[in-house]
């Protein structure tokens, strides 16, 4: 049976550790948790990562198995990263990516994306709710299999 | 309490009724049926609506009150209706941004939304799922005020 | 002798009536009882409507005799319908384009008008003060004709 | 058997009323004749329709069946009305874009097309005549099939 | 009590003194004695300058009060004059950017104003008109304070 | 009375003798006596002739006369060719631009075409059938002269 | 009989006194003189300036006569300088601009001139000869009248 | 002693034969009669050619000798023949490029040259004194030597 | 030995006399004042002007000597005056382009400095300071000549 | 069995015989030598040939054979020759692009093939060696099919 | 009491060990040298690192305190690295952008700085003084909090 | 004397692990083995490195010696890594850039490579082969030495 990945990209480690009055008090570990928790729910193996190599990410993307899902949040790689991009279509997982803000209310560059072009879908600008959601269809895309 | 807008714009009428063997049977109906069954459920109030005319979209837009919530899929209008937009900003309910297909994976054009940035986000490419993620989300957001 | 006709695109409905802190509580009627006490006080003919659909503004325009006078504020048309602008084009009246905000010092796409090139002239910024300038410019070109 | 549908788009209902020493006396009327003839002389169905709404005129195509032919005149649409595109891809009916003037010889804006893309061809710049030529190759089309 | 600024930049003393057959026979000086009028009439303080100097326009938006008000037509360096910008932006009065000629008909450099984006609004193509209608405006502005 | 000539540009003489399973059967000769036929049948004179250098086709349309008629698919010269467009500019006789494929429907650089502003019109993406419609408007317009 | 007006604008004062190894060790006066020699010799009248205020520059042309001929190297202004091309229209005389080096072979900057549309033409690259061609051009121009 | 090529480009030859109303009366031929007149007065060798083929004129400068001097019209080829640009690099003669118009004063495309940043200077505008002013530099140029 | 000049450009005289709870209440005196106090202490000939005019500036620049030093603050000039930028590379002094404010981060017009490219170097953001540490810069470097 | 060919664009015929202190003694026969050397070596009929003319070049891959192999040094053709890029698509045969100077280390317009998109690859910068290169690769192709 | 860092980029550890006549002999050591006696006499605390590696880039930053103060040179990350943008605004710690070379009189690539607009200024084209007189600022802002 | 490196960017790890249906099962290692075998044939040292960290990859280069050749596929980094750029800039040794596939031929953003202009040349679209030719050239370059 397939594996749920959750990768964070560059910077996401300060969430919810810096500025909570702006960001409010939400860490990574709180998003991390509940999507630890349903996946455990599910029954469905789950491994989460972050990191700022490019190079990292683009390792554990190649690890991933023929029936696994891909939920990626590339950070600022979104914008430039043809790296991560040709590691997606490398593995030719499932993947969805998945922004804790909207990239298409805020500077120019973040409205474009090098990496969605070559995933299944994008979720954007609704908090942690984002990976949840992506979580939620990732599991109902594996039991289904 | 609020009540939960599912406006779908120019086309998605076609939806499942031609070429099933390229979209898939699912039909808007099908779609509609799902979200009206998750909001009754949830004891929400529900409005569902389709149009061709962008003047239709802006004047259900307009009757939204301030404590609703809006699930929009633009369709083509999605690329060039300020209208739209200037609707949205005009009522300032909250509101998320659908689509079937991911937009970014598809023809230039497409990958550039004028109605996103006054969204407060966006879920594209998961099919019917892009819709039911978002009702998940509406449905939270409406209990929880 | 001409009339004059005062068109307002998309939205324009919404004016006053919501976020009066923010717009003020000047609604659209409060300027067009203004302009109609201009025209009948000069005793000009005077027609004036919104809509939010695209085809009903086109069909006004096409409306209009040789000697009218047309105030249009487009609203977010102004940045692309093509279709407004071969109207006016089609019919040849004198025509200004008039906007409550100054589309200059907002977003981007707000500054190029599609439809500015084919009138005689633009006014915008100076709130409602922005179709009465007009109207009195278009009072003055009725009554000397 | 397939059905011709001709469908005028925006301000072509002005055709031939207004300016005739510039524009000629030919009007909308004068092509349609032509065009009703050609087809009735074939024995073939047509359907002729004008319209300033969009949503008309998508919902028109919607209406097409799977062996009917479109020929399309969609005026100021032809630069951005993805929506109009979208319903021609949606019901996959074969169509020609028509129009009047040569529009490679006008505006800058004017010689970019979004519907021509999904269309079979265009034929632009021959006055009537694209309609009458664009009709000459739909009944070929048609009585071959 | 605020005094009203006239500012007419470059190449405008040529006004009507030359080709009166294509630009009419109105001057500046024709032009500056209905402002005028109309200032004195209402009892407010205004001064008018022209220049060919940028040095010296920037210099009189300098000396202008915190209660003035400025009237403004930059002529070409309304496309360039990021200087006369940023006085404008420097001393903080209100102002509207006038054009006797309709900017947005003309070639494609003149429909962008460097300038309007820091002024309260912008009138354009009505001719003299442009500026009467402005000082109505700052009149009763001033009068109101 | 004037003479209709058939232009042919680089590698249409191609046509046909190569993947015929692609492009279908119809070579450069088939096309050409269609045309001969139609012409011979309506007593017009007719020359047809086809080259890979632009100095060649330059120079049959400059011994174009002025009651002649220029049916011309430039090929891929359609693009790039500022030559061939003076040398119809200089001639100063109706041309009609032809294509056999959609050129809005190809490669991006495919959609403009530095030709058509200098013709009458375009017929584009109807196969063989581009050339007898440019034909038949042509022995039309020659006719009524 | 018209005067000749050479007008030098900004920095060309520098010419020749400095890094003479580079530039040579023409000087702007040398270059004057053989055209004030050139002027004398046919009997024509001319006047000689330079100047690096643009407002200065515009205010020699404004007061050129109808019969006036006009040499001019804007200098750097050649590239932003709306306000020098306006003043050319606005006296509407005929005017060669004239460059030192080739503008078309140094920065990008440098290849768009925007006052150069409305002169008769351009001479550039050939050093004080552009010049004194440019001279030769208006002695012929003027004696022909 | 140098010789001095005068290559005309893509159809030059029509010059004069055609539009005697809109281009005047002087031929190719008598512009040529001039610059050979002019040569063979100050001594030096000439060779005037016209063609319509790219690679005859790339010929021609190939076989210039190390002190000729070559005045150009590149007619079209000026905005996209690389090739020609790349032939007097290769032969490394000095060039002036020659416009009867100004080019800087037509279409957009004009105003690129893709040849002069490889020439000495450019003329353009001055009719067939653009031509004969080149001469005078050229011969100046070559008795210097 | 060398002298230094301080050459601030267009607007910056309003520094610190308006709106001192934005800018704070350093006037450009002040600045002035610490700069002439460093070169006085170390013994370094200085000179320090201001200039709304463009011709002023250039001027200035014309007169520095071959061993001065320039520190320049071109206000909005940065943006567009190539004429100052040629100015610099006429009289080949070694030059700083300091800012107040940090102009990568406000409208993106300003994120372009044509005069930077001539310069050594550029200080910007730091208000007072980037010409004091300009300062620092030009007396070491002077005073190791 | 298949034959190479080797086909060198515009100016190629200068090689080696001018500026032998910038580009080297090698001139193309010295390449066409080493080129057939190696083919006659393998036992591959091979054909080279060298043109200034765009059409020669495409009818000499018009006149290919389906197992031939194609050898082009497109030259300055490289930049815009769409004629020849349609040329490679009709005969479809594999085809490497060469180049003797790296094309992405020169002018801004040289990084741009429009024929590259249609080879099988690219091999630029190695002087001499990229012919010889692409000629090992052509005989291993042709030789083991 | 605040510490400052001082980050160098990509590359950075070549520095005057390659090329010594070109950039000079001083090596990174000799700039840090000089960078850490400066912090010692003033008696902040400092670290300075280099790394080839964004990902150990961006953690040096998330490392720093809330009254630390940042010195970073990103070297070629400066034109793509979004990822270092964000790690700065993420720590919202003052930062100075220092580049050796001035930037903006290099390759057009280098002129856009992603990071400048999320620091509080920059200084560039001094060499190693650009890193000194960012030192100086730096220790006045942390002695003076 | 020198050593040949070969280094593999980003990605190419995956080569022939993952669909060989697609790329083929020609791994990684199968071309490493022949580039080892063709060097250890010639007596040259050669060094072979795969990393999907960009710092490896700079650090790699910097280890260079200069005499040394390289030989490099940056992968997806060839569109983006200024980076590695400058690390090639500053050891300044020799370098062909290579790739598989044809980066002409794929989607836009492959078109260009950051890296190339400061190689010395590039190979692409020839499979396993672009690195076999590459290095026959780097013996031939290290050999002749």
């Amino acid at each position: 049976m397939g594996k749920i990945w959750v990768l964070h990209g560059p910077n996401l480690n300060l969430l919810g550790r810096r500025e909570p009055d702006k960001y409010g008090t939400q860490t990574l570990d709180d998003i991390n948790k509940e999507l630890l928790h349903k996946a455990h729910t599910a029954g469905i193996p789950i491994q989460v990562e972050q990191t700022n190599f490019e190079g990292e990410l683009i390792q554990w993307i190649h690890s991933m198995g023929p029936d696994d899902f891909l939920i990626i949040n590339p950070g600022a790689w979104t914008h430039y990263s043809y790296a991560v991009r040709d590691a997606i279509i490398g593995v030719q997982v499932p993947a969805i990516e998945v922004h804790l803000s909207n990239i298409h209310a805020r500077e120019e560059f973040r409205k474009t994306s090098v990496i969605a072009p070559v995933c299944r879908g994008q979720i954007s600008g609704l908090g942690g709710k984002s990976y949840s959601l992506a979580m939620d269809y990732a599991l109902e895309a594996l039991t289904q299999k």
